[in-house]
């Protein structure tokens, strides 16, 4: 089945689309990224996890549907050969843990595009909101990716990990030949945040990084945060490593690429059977991170591209397979990896 | 198939539930209103088309999935016995025309009243998000309910208006042995609102009214208002009839009742072969608004009750039918009601 799969990201650079064949294997047709308009990318910040109007959050909702159905058309994959579409939507309020709320214990998510209109100007069945369903069954919506991880890297002699270098960096361990319920996945601490902040759009391949200078005593201080040496499960706040994090501590680039460096060794170190750490994200791009890592890790680095998989492109095509598992009417949720009580058919289908 | 319908109104006085089944006619099997607690009707009035904080949204929504999830069982029909739920929601923002909106024509919606957690905490599958469907096809999103009127009342020797008197009064025209394409469907001015801002909750019964007297100058002064003079499609918008209304013009509450009767036949006798009105909405609560529209029209005056619809429950039942239309692969909307290019197949699918 030809599927296509749709993310906008925490950072709002644009629309990730890819186009997959799923059968035996899933094979990757085409991806792309579509970048938002400067105003479309101001008005979903203006919006995200703030004070805003209601009718701004509902038009943004429509207008992000018309979006998301052209980043499908931009694939260049005919139409008529895609017969599904998963859309995870622009994530604009993520709230994993219950808070109280009018009395009661209340976990939320929201994400915007708008799944009826990217059905009917595709013409294709469309899938969306997949958070809210593991949310709905106590899971905290997230992470999602390892059911991904797992399809795709895990296997019968080789332990690995799997480490998504976003905003925030996390990993899923893949014990060899492990069942579905023996997925681990955590965020190791930061990715590409605190260098985004230091750095914009951040220090796309680390050679700011690999000129400066290490602060050993600030990074001593950092990596003495517990979060660090704490047994997963474990999440880390989006907004942890943001500017705020940057002015309190005064760290510079050089020294937050080690930390997140180190972090990440940290969390792999915990697991020394590992043999292989296949890495995806943004943060792949970073050739002076991925020597640090290749420096302070003993497991063979690989990026998923050896895998078939654009390390650029992971998310969207998560979103296209959990689309086929609902369609299918299966389950898309690791309860190990999101604390869901039970798996969960993931999504709401819009019809054209 | 036994059919859950849930609705929340934009009086926010509580959830709207309907069971009904389903088959060559639609049996009602019960119908109650489960109020909200006050806090509750802040938090939406406080979200409502109005300056508020996405979390707020966020959280809301996942809120009254619980409440929609448990209006299904305050129904007292078992659980096991009700194959599907078709849920309205709760509106918090309603553009059915488009505006211009970051270069774009965008018109917009939005509900709340999450339905992946209706799904999970009832175990039946919900469909939800009616409204966006029909306006991704180029609809207003509204009215939604010509198409339960055209099911339920066109009969192939009589020529009928169905008539709610909710916030605004709208009519649903059935000539003899119509069609699908020649329902019209259109507001006919004020329905409870100006009575709701004089008398809160409203002159139920309309014995205020009784008591008070007709101001002749400003009567004749509001009808000859052109709305009420021009051929549809037209529609009122829901601030129309507000609290500014009552101060902008002063108007006593047997003013406002004889406006809304008055202005209920002149839309009525634009259809001069209408053999049968029948009225839904609060307003059928409303004696005194009853005996002045018997008075003031030609044609045959029946509350829904006699064709076995509780006035009350007819958006329930809406939903509960337009939920089932989803679930046979069907359109629900009716274009020359909404404006729609074409019949859509309405709402997303939630399944447990």
């Amino acid at each position: 089945m030809r599927v296509a799969g749709l993310i906008s990201g925490t950072s709002v650079d644009g629309i990730d689309v890819a186009v997959v064949d799923i059968g035996e294997t899933i094979q990757v047709v085409a991806a792309k990224t579509v970048p938002y308009r400067a105003e479309v990318r101001e008005a979903i910040l203006s919006v995200s996890n703030t004070q805003t109007h209601t009718a701004t959050i509902a038009r943004l909702n429509f207008l992000l549907g018309e979006l998301f159905a052209e980043a499908v058309r931009a694939s260049g994959v005919p139409l008529e050969t895609i017969e599904l579409i998963g859309s995870h939507g622009q994530t604009i309020f993520h709230e994993g843990e219950p808070i109280e709320f009018l009395g009661r214990p209340i976990a939320s998510t929201l994400q915007l595009g708008e799944a009826a209109v990217i059905a009917e100007r595709t013409g294709i069945e469309t899938i969306a909101d997949f958070r809210p369903s593991d949310m709905a069954a106590g899971g905290k919506g997230a992470p999602l990716v390892p059911f991904l991880d797992y399809q795709l890297f895990r296997h019968p002699q080789r332990s690995r990990i799997a480490l998504n270098i976003g905003g925030i960096a996390n990993v899923t361990v893949l014990a060899v030949n492990s069942r579905p319920e023996d997925v681990l996945a955590f965020d190791t601490g930061p990715g590409n945040m605190i260098l985004d902040v230091l750095a914009p759009p951040f220090d796309r391949d680390g050679e700011l990084a690999r000129a400066g200078r290490v602060n050993e005593s600030l990074l001593a201080k950092l990596l003495a945060d517990p979060y660090y040496h704490r047994d997963p499960p474990k999440s880390c706040g989006r907004e942890q490593y943001g500017a705020e994090f940057v002015r309190q501590t005064g760290i510079d680039i050089a020294t937050a690429t080690e930390l997140t460096a180190r972090t990440i060794a940290l969390a792999i170190e915990r697991y020394p059977d590992t043999q292989d750490v296949i890495v995806s994200g943004g943060g792949t791009h970073n050739k002076y991170l991925m020597e640090r890592l290749a420096a302070l890790l003993k497991p063979r680095l690989a990026t998923s591209a050896e895998f078939g998989i654009d390390p650029d492109a992971k998310e969207a095509i998560l979103f296209a397979l959990l689309a086929f598992e609902t369609h299918q009417r299966r389950a898309g949720n690791l309860p190990s990896a999101t604390g869901a009580r039970k798996p969960a058919i993931l999504g709401k289908i819009a019809r054209p």
